[in-house]
């Protein structure tokens, strides 16, 4: 794929801030992309990626049984998602690879490794 | 691989995505972490990213009468869904940044530059 | 409209719940019909709700500009909600209209009319 | 109009729209209940729907394994999803019983019983 990531290198937050800001610029969408515009394109996002697994049951890891037409789906609805994403937080100021790393870390004080791992925990498995 | 970013360095997908994977892997969550329990844990999150806004009216870009506790609060809630986002992807077995790149280049055909910039166009203006 | 409703009768949620019940098992759809393939079917509901106002900016109570075909499928939306939501209550065995009077019992509690009235208060302003 | 609603008696969408906004209108909070903040207090609380579903796999009909306290939590998120509901088709100028009772004839022609109960039919399930 050409679109000036080589092979094996990694994708970045604001590489993909900067193609949806020329993007949006390049269209003249700039005036439709204000914030609540934006978080409201993302919950119709999560709604149609919800629809991809709504009729399912449980879905194992991997996705073993999924024909490579339904992940092609998937990848373009988890894809919508993260566009709108970067954008909401590019328009109200916000550097999301930061402030993503920052709540790793603060998650991690949250939830010590070692006070989960015991099996006694009666703690929300994962952060909220 | 190291933890820290330096200044200027840009955040990529697979760092946090390797990120992601330590934690679970340390707290023995993996159990957890089903396709479809992160994606209600995104919607979750989804949830609380809108309770930031609800009852704001419409908000300027830049957010510029925000207090920096409410913007920082505002990362937090940015930073959950797009560590969901990215955890959900991985278990799924799909490479988002490749796709995210793929999506842009896909909306780029669906949505001409040229084709959106005369002021006659009826489309919608954002890709869905 | 002949739906055993007349006119100025209200529409119960019990009705809702009967049709949908019956719907369901006239369609030997009953084994799709999971608390969260509903909750996932909801979500998308919800998305497709958003959709309708994501590029609008700040809509005014009534909807004055809105032609009558946006209002239909806006009322559209609104039912797809409300007829999963109504299921999901089915399926897990919550009596629904019992549980909204008594949260909003609950929430006259929490938000004392005279407490909010004074223009003092700080609290959020509608109940979470 | 008497608060109570008596045994058996079922609860119209219409004693709950009004109920909404005699609670509004007592708070005086009618000011922040625009069309659009309204939908993001909707989308709020179906994130509170859905953490309570989040970590727990797939869960049976009834939620027979489920405490109590658990199912009230449960009435309590679903009567919030369904309270902004009624409120947002309220001040949307929609009858939401009237267009559910619409919709659910909708689904009818849409997806005929004779024609889903074949087993061969390849369509999705349930209305989307």
């Amino acid at each position: 794929m050409t679109t000036g990531v080589g092979d094996g290198e990694s994708v970045s937050l604001d590489l993909l801030r900067q193609k949806m800001a020329d993007f949006a610029k390049e269209r003249d969408w700039d005036k439709f992309h204000s914030p609540r515009n934006l978080l409201l394109a993302l919950v119709g996002e999560v709604g149609e990626l919800s629809e991809i697994f709504q009729w399912k049951g449980e879905v194992p890891k991997g996705l073993p049984d999924w024909k490579e037409e339904e992940k092609i789906h998937l990848g373009e609805e988890l894809s919508d998602v993260l566009l709108y994403l970067v954008r909401l937080s590019d328009i109200c100021g916000i550097d999301l690879g930061k402030a993503a790393l920052r709540k790793v870390e603060l998650n991690a004080i949250k939830y010590p490794a070692t006070a989960c791992t015991n099996g006694s925990s009666n703690k929300q498995p994962t952060p909220n």
